[in-house]
């Protein structure tokens, strides 16, 4: 038996939606050759992560090893598979192999961060193959959200695993190489060792449906619009911003593209060959002279971001376009998880307006770009795994997942980040754990999740700040009173003074009963001052505040 | 033609899902007597409202106005038309009138506050009625996802009103009484001037079903479980609640109730006779004495909060009590939008135990307390009235509501929070504008949602917070550097230096500079510091903190 092994570990992706990040490695234990499939960001939120600009994988480990780093390979261009490859680059320093349509994302995103462009590389389809150390990988048409994803091939001496990235199957993408059986049968003929497969769809129950369903119905839509159209959809679901600029076109209007993002992408989009036949568009100053009810917008934040055209256009006006009472707002697009309220707010305002709202909730125009329940199980019939590894999900996503593949005989695990297995038997083996976690971008600095900064902004927003002002002289005796700065905290509580005289008061008294040992020393003076004030603050208010004490010595 | 009008006035509830508060008059223009329709609260989240604990409507209109009110009538129990009651009672002064169910929760609330219990009148049923000045009273049954849900018809010399509070058409509610359509088509027969009226489920397009088809379902499920099942929902669905518990009982397993408010809520509704025939409970402690598998918990916490028993469940141990792998744990209820996130990690946390999670995405264990879209057409056709106020719901809601009943040809309008309408003629007109808003409970204070607290504590939580230290002497010359503490921030940035070193550096570099003017001057001074903290953490971390500039002098 070969003392040589292929290891599988998630970094990011495997145990939530988003910032994926996977590592494969071949050889002896330890010292395995590596390859990085995908490096992607995932974004903040007010509850868990306030301030922060973006989050990214914890890479400490493979930071650590990138002497043995082959190469880095990305899937597609959505930003939680793309979005880190600038910021880590440096760090990791590996060729980056992507589609073309992907790679000039991926270049972009280099030059945005200093990074040379040079470093990624574009990649050909299957059946061409790249050769990363004991590593072989072919990128395989896949289709999804997102044109050009590529599912990849991943030989070495151990067998084939395929890493399917996310995934729909769809012979009929609109923009795109539609799903073919027949290749990735082929492909799988020799036997596939494991299947790693994205996971964020198992729950839903019937087969996925195809992108060019959503057409025809999208055109009756518009056609039917007696005023002006609006729609939005991801800037990168080039596909469907195809379909709606073909519906809208077909309905003879003018198509006009607002948000920065939409023109970028439709851009590299036609740059890079992957669409053609993409109707006319007109300028947001030629639309102004163009009489409304012949206009189409197709505009960003579908998930109700609050910079972008929607958001712009729902509190008035973008690039000088306004929408009317009587406007169709179409929201050709699903609201990920987390992001309700703020889509809910934009319809609200819409609302206000008078634009007539259409969502997807009666199923009619939008389709989502991931594999359904179903559908993994056709692939697995496809590619006959020795074993199926669930990637990108939740836990209750992968924990499905492979009850699924179970349930039809195949090996499988729940590996979430950090849990490293070993692919080189009949069923994947769990070997070692890794620490994983999260970084944060936060302005321009990468801090860890658990450094506490987060947190001590989380308690500030929860609880309020004071800041405790106190001089002392030479000999450890006050000078002049303590003073209180509060700062979100309410002026006055229950007894209708004002809450600093309060504290200060408190404050005062405490220092005046305080002993020479206490007033020496500046650990014991800030911890009984931090208790007064937040005991006082209780009183008063009914909450504890942060505190931070500063103290100032005369000597 | 009479000077004497009849005014509805939203001050919650119109515009937002939440804090209904809808008040009546009736009278000469600016001297109307006044009822007022439910005291409800809403709940606070991160991104809006970080560390508040409840929200209420802005009362003031109705405060200044108290000598006019007559009476308050609370239509059910259900925190969002009830939660206020305790809060403001001893402002405003008025009998509370509610259902026997009803007004044991409210005299609960009445108690926690200090307020006198006896303020809260136990209420019949239609026919009988309360006068409350020139308006006559009376509560109509209707089922909701609570007992006792009561319609009020408002009687004035200008004519019947019915308003409904939260409903829906179940003629088999499983607990209380059924929509009893004859009775409410009794009740208009005279005529009715204006229908006002739930708008929350107007967007749901097929007709609502009743409580009672989820029984069997339930049923089915716990019967096939092969270990302990444990079920969550509203604790105040008291209907679902014994659905349940009768469905674990019929499988043969003992019910326990885990958390307070699900032991509370079936308390009140056994006291207070609504709820009869609920099966035998065993108490936690007893149900660790029965096979799992003869176990049914009812849970609370359908929302992921964190402190109730589902999550306490999720997270180890409630109660002596802990899931186990092949458990079943069936969510018996919707998410609420902005909830989705915490109900999602509950989830995975169940699925890491092994725990198997059944939810509502079949549509077969949960049904909805609202009228849906058809619902409220087949209500106008029952009662119809001469026009229709849309309440109770977002502006999306109110419009959509609005457009229903003018295309049956009924007055209609969408008459958001502040709006006061005079319902006297053939159509609802707008009056008046009178200024609403939300008040905030944080701790024990009530503060206005635009003080500038709440903001300044997000601004904390997305800045993070810098204090500037400086004491200058009598000659106006500081004493010693600047000093700073950070909160929130990170400890290095760009230069590698730490933060604080670069900050104060700088900012004592600035004080060198500064003329003899600037140091004079507390207000110059704090802004230059300011200034010159904000860029100087630019430039560092990619970040402008908030600041505190706290000046002493030494005079």
């Amino acid at each position: 038996m070969s003392s040589e092994r292929l290891i599988y570990l998630p970094l990011g992706g495997a145990g939530e939606i988003g910032m994926n990040a996977y590592v494969y490695g071949y050889g002896k234990q330890g010292s395995e050759r590596l390859i990085l499939v995908d490096l992607g960001v995932t974004f903040s939120d007010m509850e868990t992560s306030p301030g922060v600009d973006l989050i990214f994988p914890d890479m400490t480990w493979l930071i650590e090893n990138k002497d043995r780093l082959e190469a880095i390979f990305i899937t597609h261009g959505h930003e939680d598979h793309i979005g880190a490859v600038g910021h880590f680059w440096d760090r990791l320093g590996a060729p980056v192999y992507a589609r073309t349509f992907t790679a000039n994302l991926a270049r972009r995103k280099m030059v945005d961060h200093g990074q040379p462009e040079e470093a990624v590389k574009t990649a050909s389809t299957w059946p061409e193959t790249i050769s990363a150390g004991p590593f072989t990988v072919g990128f395989l048409p896949v289709s999804h959200s997102i044109p050009e994803s590529g599912a990849l091939v991943i030989d070495s001496p151990a067998g084939r695993v395929i890493h399917t990235g996310d995934f729909k199957l769809d012979e009929t993408p609109v923009v795109g190489e539609p799903f073919d059986p027949d290749l990735w049968a082929s492909v799988s003929k020799g036997g596939v060792q494991a299947l790693v497969c994205d996971s964020t769809n198992v729950f839903s129950r019937h087969e996925g449906r195809s992108e060019a369903t959503v057409g025809p119905e999208i055109e009756k839509l518009v056609s039917a619009a007696p005023n002006m159209v609006a729609a939005t959809t991801f800037a990168s679901n080039v596909a469907r911003v195809k379909t709606l600029a073909e519906a809208g076109h077909r309905a003879g209007r003018s198509i006009c593209l607002m948000g920065r993002a939409m023109r970028r992408m439709i851009e590299a989009a036609i740059e890079t060959g992957v669409l053609s036949d993409f109707p006319k568009v007109v300028s947001p100053e030629d639309a102004q002279n163009i009489p409304r009810e012949n206009l189409m917008l197709l505009v960003t934040g579908s998930q109700g971001e609050r910079r972008a055209a929607t958001a712009q256009l729902a509190r008035g006006k973008h690039n000088g376009m306004t929408l009317k009472e009587g406007d169709l707002f179409l929201f050709s697009s699903k609201t990920i998880p987390g992001n309700e309220k703020g889509v809910i707010r934009i319809v609200n305002q819409l609302s206000e307006m008078g634009v007539d709202v259409v969502d997807d909730s009666s199923g009619l125009y939008h389709v989502s770009g991931h594999a359904n329940g179903p559908d993994l199980e056709r692939l697995q019939d496809i590619v006959n795994p020795k074993m199926v590894v669930p990637m990108h999900g939740e836990h209750r996503h992968l924990r499905q997942h492979a009850k699924l593949a179970e349930a039809k005989g195949r090996a499988s695990v729940v590996a979430v980040n950090g849990t490293m297995l070993d692919l080189s038997g009949d069923a994947p083996k769990v070997t070692e754990f890794v620490e994983t976690g999260r970084t944060y971008l936060d302005g321009k600095v990468k801090i860890g999740a658990l450094d506490g900064i987060v947190r001590d902004r989380i308690r500030m927003a929860l609880n309020g700040h004071a800041i405790v002002n106190v001089i002392l002289d030479e000999d450890d005796e006050p000078l002049g009173e303590p003073w209180v700065e509060l700062m979100g905290l309410p002026e006055q509580g229950s007894s209708f003074a004002p809450l600093v005289d309060v504290l200060e008061e408190d404050l005062s008294q405490f220092l005046g009963r305080a002993g020479e040992k206490t007033l020496a020393d500046d650990d014991k003076l800030t911890e009984g001052m931090r208790r007064v004030l937040r005991n006082s603050a209780m009183g008063e208010i009914g909450k504890k505040p942060e505190v931070t004490v500063i103290i100032s010595r005369m000597s």
